[in-house]
């Protein structure tokens, strides 16, 4: 094997490996959420930077790759994994800000048991996953099938955003817990139009498509949870 | 000239027209806002796609440039100028975010004259133009002061967002106005944070240092407003 497909190797696996983080990341805050754990809370924030350091080493591998002139295919993959990694960073920050409002939860009073915020969390991190693994096994219809989910997390948000409202008007000592919550709610709304971009990018990469910008808004579309 | 030379030249030219797009969709967002002028939010919506396609344009150019095996600070440049546009867009999408609450806002009394708002508003446009000046200028110092800003721009966020806060408590009647606003102002702290992005990028493309991850969050940091 060449250096350079040895590299081009090497980028791919820092690039799952971010990934995995992310995910985890995610998945963690959301356990951290619903168990109340501020321990676990405290970890996702403090792990973040692992995140923030495979994003950087990743430009440097990727800037690396493109000074050796590929060929057009590999260019391409070489600017979409700097995207994806944009992108899986931003999870990351997701991540920590459902953290933050976990632990800021977690010294009040349970208003109830949390169901769709884990539902919307499961959503965002399957089409995550899949956005991946399309990527990995050179997939574009897999990527493509990503695409219109994003809409079913967004309408969750949308419709929690408006029960938690309605909550708040209702009853206004609940007034910071439902604003943590809606937080949340959006954080995951974002991982999901994340998880959208990754699989965009995974279009454009093997098939040459941009697909970007040509449905509505992902994360607007009159969204008042946005 | 080169060919080389020229297709960089229109690069540079491409993004300097989707920053001044950028900004104008942010300053008329907040012009609706203020003068409850909904036709000019609707105007700022539907302008978007503008944003949308020029995004798609620098990317189609920079690949190209890519594949003309350049020398390494070309490399920088052009891919530096992907990461630019990609906050572009999203300083764009903001702004369509503040035209919609703004056009719901249009539909209420208004709760108080708006002096924060505009106040965020103009920092973080000048942030970004800034950072915007310090690219064209090959200007790092310029791009270095911008990135301590951001915390001021948070900082009214946060304020503002506790100000609403206790606002909702004592009046429940303006909930929906003040979570509109709490949005207004978030996409506003958005913006200074792409402004930041944009300096970090400027920065390690003229003094090849990264310095991005290297203070708190520029969005986070225990930011209730987050």
């Amino acid at each position: 094997m060449t250096h350079y497909a040895e590299e081009m190797d090497r980028l791919k696996e820092r690039l799952l490996a971010m990934a995995s983080h992310a995910e985890s990341a995610v998945a963690r805050s959301i356990r951290a959420l619903v168990e109340r754990d501020d321990a676990l809370a405290r970890e996702v924030e403090a792990e973040d930077n692992v995140i923030d350091q495979l994003e950087i080493e990743i430009d440097d591998i990727a800037i690396h790759l493109l000074a050796k002139a590929p060929l057009a295919t590999d260019l391409r993959l070489t600017t979409v994994a700097m995207k994806i990694s944009q992108n899986l960073e931003r999870v990351g920050d997701s991540s920590v800000t459902i953290a933050r409002r976990a632990i800021d939860l977690g010294a009040e009073p349970q208003l109830k048991p949390y169901v769709d915020i884990p539902r919307m969390a499961a959503m965002s991190l399957e089409m995550l996953r899949d956005a991946i693994s399309a990527f990995i096994d050179h997939d574009p219809a897999k990527a493509r099938a990503v695409v219109p989910r994003d809409s079913d997390v967004d309408n969750i948000n949308r419709q929690l955003h408006r029960e938690l409202s309605s909550y708040m008007v209702e009853r206004p000592a609940t007034i910071t817990r439902c604003l943590n919550l809606m937080v949340i709610s959006k954080s995951l709304e974002r991982v999901a139009d994340h998880a959208q971009n990754i699989a965009e990018e995974v279009v454009y990469l093997y098939e040459a498509i941009d697909i970007r910008h040509s449905a509505p808004k992902p994360n607007e579309a009159q969204n008042p949870g946005s």
